[in-house]
């Protein structure tokens, strides 16, 4: 369907849009020369020129604003004003914790409350501010924007009202001190940022409104994102095409390197205007040694590592959806949070911070480190632990707060390691603008450092044996280990290359991408990542990945998992058929045949194309007309006695009203981008505003009993949040479509108007019996498809097409169902559910004729082909009476399976 | 074409497959039961349970042979053990030639001819060998691996034999010391191995052979193989995604990681164990400090290299083209070389070894050293010009090569690059396997020295004012040229990745990439990219990109680009009609149409298919058998004299032979792979051995007088290059289709045997002149489409699909044509062809009605949505003849327009 409408779309556009450059380009061109006329009129000297100089940059500049670099560079240039902003707003909200915390160091209870209160007011504040102004800002909107670049449309996160939400909710929310991150939320900056760009750049250039080129914006956008949060412009274009896209088109690589480097460059380059760096440098610069990084035989302790953390990684997302479900599942807990929405983030506030405590609990796991100290810290080239006693070491700068005076730095390490874990993975369900990829890293980096400084310990003087000692470097193991449980979390493998632009060095590849496959490896295969996660739990309409060892989807093809039941309306279908398919079936598109015997498929047709027929069939105006023919024709009867020969022209006049009725519609379909949007993708969540126009003659305005009927059968949308559509009445100024019509039925043209009374005087004095009778003739009527949108060419599969194929289909072409056709019959058809269904395994699917994943290798190998024959021959059968020489008999068929 | 194909054959493989897996492992199971039994029975000691998990784990161990890991790790293990090898073998050729001219130093001609003689003679036999073993190992291979993982099937340059003659030809290629790269050929190198192993490893498992898995597969080899070349294994996905790529699969990125880093580490192992290395590091290890690489300052120095690389790349790929045209166009020139074919690789080489002769020219241009010897030297972190003046540095090691006495360092390089870069575009002409990316990656490494150099004299102090002194690194500026060139050649951004996991060092990331992105900039809008240049120049089946600023190519249509005169055959069409179209027509494949009024597309059939039904229709067996017939019906006449009853049984038994023939054929086919690849892709070579399963009754069997005719003129595929196979005459034990018809009818059903005689009692009696009449007759009846394979959901699209949307649906599901259908009825078709001149922008098109670009636009809006509903309105009026109450009468269109 949504291939159908994007083609549809495009060519629409493009018409329209090259229909208007044109015009609007004769236009300028016309009053610019003008313009240039008399300005050498007017000033014959040499400013003239200058002038007329000017005025071509101008139009030359307008001309090229169009062009995609210049969009990327805006795009680039905003969002690292906006990530550096608000990076200096962080850190001066985190600065200023500390130094509350600092002042009051006289009184351990008003230290408490300082440490506390501040990011539980700062979070409130920002669950608070996120829910009021745009609730679609909370989470990290990474699972949101894998929606979206799949094709589904979801309006709600892509406006400048969730741009401010998000903003400004994250930078409160960091500004707490909670174990949060910014990649996530950066993406969905980024891409809200692109889109508001791209909204305020049509006001320039017609091309913004090319809706697949926003898409491959959008693409770009979620690049320079993760570009300009970390200065990752390499790392953050492959992590943005790893996490929300499953086909990537390579002509938009450039565009994605382009901005997020740009980005990257300008988010350095105010630091170091800034004063706050003398050079552009990395964000945690790492001085391993370059000479010899680390030892050969030191790899397998990094593949540990790996494994490890891809264990962790999928322990991380498995506790992350446990909490969601656990809060979801309490009703009783449930409807308290409900009623006092703030009130959960701020006891998980409170719990997080009271336990990070410095003089608390805190002391035994750097508490007093924000998450960028502490990442400082554990990427020291230092190593803390020498000869396995953590004693001598000289802990300077913020690596002090690793040290406790009774307690071992390896436990310390731990402590940290337990702590911070679940704490992360509560903290990433507190309502609020935040990622999870920063602390999970900090969480992998410390691990890292505790297996190197395990190492380093073990094995005291380097692991190398010939001469020269190299000491092990525990940093690099961290910067390992970070890259490991960031990947094993999100199913990436480009964190190692995030390591690298942080870290500014790259001597440390074979482990990292050792450690950074093997995570991968194991959490793949143990839970999918955070963000199919939160995509599962937010209920978004997804494709789940085939996984890794796919090859058994192979072997499912289509005709396992196919609807076989499918609801169609043929060609010479009456009104009545429409109705009743309309009443028992609530699908978003119903599939046109030919007949119902020969099921050639010839296009789709939405449902509210045929409610729109069916309304205009049984509708207010169609009757009054029908009263206003009555009385003509009553009239014409009277007058018919005195004049028999006029009685032929009237019925072909009527004729013609009707048919410019329905002209006057569909020509003017295409010029109306409103209208020109039929076949909205399944999931849109359907506004009040925007429905109207799926039923123009609402209910109360046709006092249709079939009508009614229909449209109270109507299918709750599935909104993706508790949308209150269904109560707001149809306001009156929105139907448009039916306005137009009878816009047209009170101008008629000049010859029918002598004939047809004034409007104004036909009275729908017909009783509710009388409506049901002509309802009911009406319904008889057969349908004219005339001024109906169909999409003349759905998307078709054979039924032998491979779960695999169909799963590479519908990915690549961003589909929502597609038809299985055999020799042009309509034979099925498999939506997204199905397909979603048969990936996941699941066979019991109430209505959905499932068949087992490996039923067809129970049917034997000729049963498709004959179904195939026979198939044909019933078409030819149907379509010719000839007498074949030799026919084909249903014994033959029987004799066949011999 | 290949779209239908595709799935079909994936749906009777995965079922072949499945059945067979599940009979093999029934099967297996059992028997290792019963041998567990007997174990068990025999040696009733401790030793039998030992026996059977060694078993269990044998059949463990086979079953997960299929696994997608494990045949990575072979093919990166092979990979870097044929690196390795290689590079071992290469680097004892260069020694050996060093060793020769070192030792000659008493006599220069002597040390001339040894200088000269060792590349002619490598060169001369790795081109011969290459010819006689493997021409299609020539060149670098990318070009065609872009065109095979785009669908299009080049057999030949997957083969054993290719691999053999691409490894041995490319040792000695690179041997020879000439201004060859190893990369290109490597990708085709890894993609070879990576086909020759999943055909060894099909032995073992099934999955192997499915293609969709194959083509996934690779995709990943092509990683390999760049990753395995540099050591560097992101940089290698990146840039094998990059070249060979139009859309990505973010699912198969694993695996190019997986297979990539393994690969890499065990190239870099090998090199350890090898002692050449103490441990892993980069392959041309750069030592720039890193507190301060480089100077915000000094990136417009940088931005310069970027833009003036850009011209350079784009000059590299104009000359490279311009010498291949220039060659083929002079025919003189053309006809010797093609007599002596080894003559111009010999002169060649002899040309660029004579000026780099050391002691000659070469001293002016360090043409002592090595590729990698220039390479390090030139990423040296010390300034070779002090003060501006070349006199006083210490060169040390190779660096004392760009040292000359008279000759200032600067004029070194500029002599230096001027000379590689013709030598290099001129020697990745020779028909020898050969790259051209790492001889550019060494210019543009010498380029970036020559400006770092000139910078470092200009600001001897550095840039930098306040305090601290920091000079200039000249190996920066080296490493963003070597970036920056080799992007702007082959048209990517992942030099960038593959420089920094070369050096080892991350520190000029900035610098890098702005340089990388604006050499891409300028390229891009002036010649196409390396590859894309040999993909032209070498005629293979490619979609040219949409390029940078496409968006006016969203305003073109599919309309103005379909041809609209489609030669189709409709279900009820008759022999005749088969052979007119046939005869007419060159298409490989032809449309099929329900009828000629109605025009529904039903389907589309291989005119392989089409040739098989007439010649089945006219061939031979069927005449002999209606010659049995009739002395069957004579005979039975003559019986019926005496019985009469008899007369109707007759007919119905004749009925069930030929259902039986039929049904055999039809229902044998998809169990038989070899026919179920009926759509193979346009441009496949047809091969001598394949061509007769095309026409399995070939002309001189059957003596048709019609087939004759249509088979002489039947088309000659396009083969690539000059293949033979016209020639070869059809073996007789190939023709197994008609072999199966006939065995079918040797073997009537026991009902019928006693009615038909003895086959072998027919004799082919008849004359020319009845045979004619015959076949005339023949030619009348109507086909039977029954047992002819069709492609029953060929690709459609609508007239309004933007040619933007067009080429990504062709690229991306790799279509070779597509039909324009409207509301089920055909009414066009675009084909690559079509598209491609579109493209391009050409618009005289022989045989093709090409409107203008913008022809659509200056039809009225409404004169579309006009044509669906006359169109509908016809279908409506064909089917139906029902007299509607409102009749769109033609007059009515008229007023519409009004």
């Amino acid at each position: 369907m949504m291939y159908g409408r994007y083609t549809q779309e495009l060519g629409v556009f493009a018409k329209e849009e090259a229909a208007r450059l044109r015009e609007s380009g004769q236009r300028r061109s016309v009053t610019e020369r003008s313009r240039a006329l008399d300005l050498l009129e007017y000033e014959k000297g040499r400013c003239a020129k200058c002038r007329i100089c000017t005025v071509r940059c101008q139009k030359f500049l307008i001309s090229r604003v169009g062009e995609d670099w210049i969009f990327l560079v805006l795009l680039g240039l905003v969002m690292a004003m906006v990530s550096w902003v608000m990076d200096f707003c962080i850190a001066i909200c985190l600065q200023a914790q500390k130094w509350m915390y600092g002042g009051l160091d006289s009184n351990v209870l008003l230290q408490y409350l300082a440490w506390v209160t501040y990011p539980v007011v700062l979070i409130t504040f920002s669950a608070g501010f996120t829910q009021i102004l745009a609730p679609q800002a909370v989470g990290s909107g990474i699972p949101e924007m894998k929606t979206i670049l799949r094709g589904v449309v979801l309006k709600e996160y892509l406006t400048f009202k969730t741009f401010v939400a998000k903003v400004i909710g994250l930078t409160c929310a960091l500004g707490s001190g909670m174990p949060l991150g910014k990649e996530g939320p950066f993406v969905h900056i980024a891409s809200l940022c692109a889109a508001v760009l791209s909204r305020f750049m049509s006001l320039f250039g017609g091309i913004y409104e090319n809706e697949s080129r926003n898409t491959e914006m959008l693409a770009a956008a979620c690049a320079v994102g993760v570009g300009c949060c970390f200065a990752a412009p390499i790392g953050g274009v492959l992590f943005s095409i790893e996490v929300t896209s499953t086909f990537f088109a390579v002509r938009n690589y450039w565009r994605g390197f382009f901005a997020a480097t740009f980005s990257a460059f300008i988010f350095r380059v105010l630091a170091v205007w800034n004063k706050d760096e003398e050079n552009i440098t990395a964000l945690f610069k790492t001085r391993f040694r370059l000479d010899f990084p680390f030892d050969l035989q030191e790899l397998p302790a990094f593949a540990v590592i790996g494994i490890a953390s891809g264990f962790g990684g999928a322990l991380f997302v498995y506790l992350n959806r446990l909490i969601v479900q656990f809060m979801r599942k309490q009703k009783a807990i449930n409807k308290f949070l409900m009623k006092k929405r703030l009130l959960y983030p701020a006891l998980v506030t409170l719990l997080i911070s009271t336990l990070t405590f410095p003089p608390g609990f805190g002391q035994f796991m750097a508490g007093k480190l924000t998450q960028a100290e502490s990442l400082v810290t554990l990427l020291d080239n230092r190593t803390w632990a020498k000869q396995g006693i953590a004693e001598e070491f000289d802990y300077i700068g913020h690596s002090q707060a690793w040290k406790h005076p009774e307690v071992n730095v390896f436990v310390t390490l731990v402590i940290f390691i337990v702590m911070k874990f679940w704490m992360s993975a509560l903290a990433t369900t507190i309502p609020v603008p935040c990622g999870a990829f920063m602390p999970v890293f900090v969480i992998g980096a410390a691990f890292g450092r505790l297996v190197g400084e395990s190492m380093a310990a073990w094995f005291p003087d380097g692991i190398h044996t010939d001469g020269t000692i190299y000491p092990i470097v525990p940093g690099g193991y961290a910067v390992v280990g970070a890259a490991a449980l960031a990947g094993a979390v999100t199913h990436t493998v480009s964190t190692a290359v995030i390591v690298f632009e942080l870290t500014g060095q790259i001597s440390h590849i074979l482990p990292v991408m050792i450690a950074v496959i093997l995570a991968n490896a194991v959490a793949q295969s143990l839970q999918p990542s955070l963000y199919d996660s939160i995509i599962r739990i937010k209920k978004l309409p997804y494709l789940p990945e085939l996984g890794w060892g796919h090859h058994e989807k192979y072997n499912i093809r289509v005709e396992d998992i196919m609807v076989r039941d499918v609801r169609y309306i043929t060609l010479n279908c009456c009104y009545r058929d429409l109705h009743n398919v309309l009443l028992t079936e609530h699908l978003k598109t119903l599939a046109l045949v030919e007949s119902a015997e020969s099921m050639i498929l010839l296009g789709s047709i939405e449902r509210a194309q045929l409610q729109l027929l069916l309304s205009q069939q049984l509708g207010r105006p169609r009757r009054l007309e029908y009263i206003r023919k009555q009385a003509v024709a009553e009239k014409k009867r009277l007058s018919v006695l005195s004049n028999p020969s006029s009685e032929d022209s009237s019925p072909r006049a009527s004729q013609e009203v009707r048919f410019q009725i329905s002209t006057e519609e569909s020509s003017a379909n295409p010029t109306r981008p409103v209208l020109q949007k039929p076949l909205k993708p399944a999931l849109k969540r359907s506004s009040g505003v925007e429905r109207p126009t799926e039923m123009p003659t609402g209910p109360q305005n046709n006092s249709g009993i079939a009508l009614k009927n229909l449209f109270c059968a109507s299918p709750v949308t599935e909104g993706l949040e508790n949308n209150n559509n269904m109560e707001s009445p149809t306001p009156p100024e929105l139907s448009r479509p039916a306005k137009r019509v009878r816009i047209s039925v009170v101008e008629p043209p000049p010859s029918i108007k002598n004939l047809s009374g004034d409007d104004g005087d036909v009275e729908d004095d017909m009783t509710i019996r009388e409506i049901a009778e002509w309802e009911e003739k009406q319904l008889d009527e057969q349908v004219n498809f005339n001024n109906c949108k169909i999409d003349p060419a759905p998307f078709q599969l054979v039924e032998r097409t491979s779960l695999h194929k169909t799963h590479t289909i519908f990915s690549l072409l961003g589909l929502d169902h597609a038809y299985v056709t055999s020799i042009g019959r309509l034979i099925g058809v498999v939506s997204l559910k199905e397909l979603r269904k048969a990936i996941e395994g699941s066979v019991t699917v109430k209505g959905v004729k499932v068949r087992p994943p490996l039923a067809s290798f129970r049917d034997s190998g000729t049963s498709s082909s004959e179904n195939e024959a026979t198939e044909l021959h019933k078409l030819w059968d149907h379509h010719k009476s000839m007498s074949l020489p030799r026919e084909h008999t249903p014994s033959a068929s029987d004799e066949k399976s011999q």
